[in-house]
């Protein structure tokens, strides 16, 4: 049955709500059907894909001429209206039943994000932006923290493992010394969605690709946050450095990441 | 109005539920009452203790001669029949929105920890043991991970500000050179939790309080799991460092950790 949506971002909304419902069946299932035979890593796979498929099957038959770009499938398509979908973001959680996973799903235009939506199907949390129109979590505004101690504040520290070690442990350890608490939940897009939220004053990963990036990103900034990384078209290319963070704490946690404030702007620019 | 319970199982579950519930409803109406007002670490303080004040209430209502040992305030009553109670565990995260906190109830008999209860209210997940009877989460049976391959393993490391700093962080770089993934989540009993419900193989922390680590301690245990951590008197004196972990994993993960093998053993020992 076809159904009808008022908008690009009601689609969006549903697009990751449908995503996240088959994630939470396929999980459901999982004992069943795959890991006495096939192991875990192949039921995380496996469920990836169907999901990244579905999400490609919806954009499809709504918007035929849109282009996509998936962690699992790539790019197709051509033009200038492009959808950035990660699947299942957080699949080590996700396979083991953490339930610090979520979809995540961006729309750009000529270059710039004009949607973004993450949905945490575990938490029943679906947040969502549009371009210069705000941000929300299930239909609430979102704004940042306004906590203006590092003594209060919190720090949300993504390893990426295209990064050294060494860079990682000594952001904690100036994390630390800077006051702040930090945790590590192995998932961008909640942490992205957690500084929305105003969950978390920061979050800092040395890499990643553009699936995990983009709808947390217009989030956070429509939520009145602050986002360091590359242009969305050189993200689109090679991924971005990323630090997100509260107005109040900008300053601490780009001296904490070692993100150098002169070359660094609001906007979309670089880590 | 007095309800009546089967067993002190039974009621340790309905404490545990209740003090979830208020410690909802207190968050839920923290932003009236409390931050403009006084600030988010009145509010904390404020919620912990009336929480406890709740579990404090009920134990002396239907169980009077025990005896309470419980964070906020500490030692009350006297004799063998010991609760131990975290009105609220992970105060960080509880007080942000971010859902791994937990209300931990433990029951001792003569040094022995009879029953455990976890509540992960945000999650809606009662975790519970009864020495001998297995461990269960919202009436399923729970089991640890049987996962034998570092490599697709998870490790829950807790960062206690008793321990230096310099071990938490090698014990990361030694925990990412065995090929195993870490978490850091900011709750000690979100994270025994964790470990009995299979979904990570190990945790480990320099420093808990009793409060913090019994009921989880039991959980684990009937659960399947191994835990390596001082006898229950003296965690109810000094608290104990600890790492839980998978029977599969045991080596590894002590080796990880630096826990001397030969210095333990399956039952209550020392870190």
């Amino acid at each position: 049955m076809t159904k009808t949506f008022k908008s690009k971002l009601d689609f969006a909304k549903f697009l990751a709500m449908e995503a996240g419902k088959l994630a939470r069946d396929q999980y459901r299932r999982k004992d069943d059907e795959f890991i006495s035979v096939k192991g875990l890593q192949d039921f995380v796979t496996t469920a990836d894909r169907q999901v990244e498929e579905l999400i490609r099957a919806l954009i499809s038959q709504y918007y035929p001429t849109d282009a996509v770009l998936g962690e699992e499938d790539g790019n197709t398509g051509h033009g200038d209206a492009l959808w950035v979908v990660d699947p299942i973001d957080g699949t080590a959680n996700f396979m083991r039943g953490l339930p610090d996973w979520a979809v995540s799903i961006a729309y750009c235009e000529n270059g710039n994000i004009e949607l973004g939506v993450i949905y945490a199907a575990d938490r029943d949390e679906l947040c969502w932006a549009r371009k210069g129109q705000g941000a929300f979590c299930n239909d609430q505004p979102l704004h940042v923290s306004d906590c203006s101690r590092p003594d209060q504040a919190l720090l949300l520290l993504g390893r990426s493992s295209r990064g050294p070690l060494q860079n990682y442990l000594d952001i904690i350890r100036l994390t630390i010394a800077a006051k702040m608490e930090y945790r590590r939940n192995g998932s961008a897009a909640i942490s992205l969605m957690s500084v929305a939220q105003g969950r978390a004053e920061g979050y800092y990963e040395a890499h990643l690709n553009a699936w995990d990036a983009l709808a947390g990103i217009l989030i956070i900034r429509e939520a009145g946050g602050l986002v360091h990384a590359k242009s969305v078209p050189e993200t689109l290319k090679n991924g971005s450095g990323i630090v997100a963070v509260t107005p109040m704490l900008e300053r601490v946690v780009l001296e904490v990441t070692g993100t150098d404030p002169d070359i660094t702007t609001e906007a979309e620019v670089m880590t």
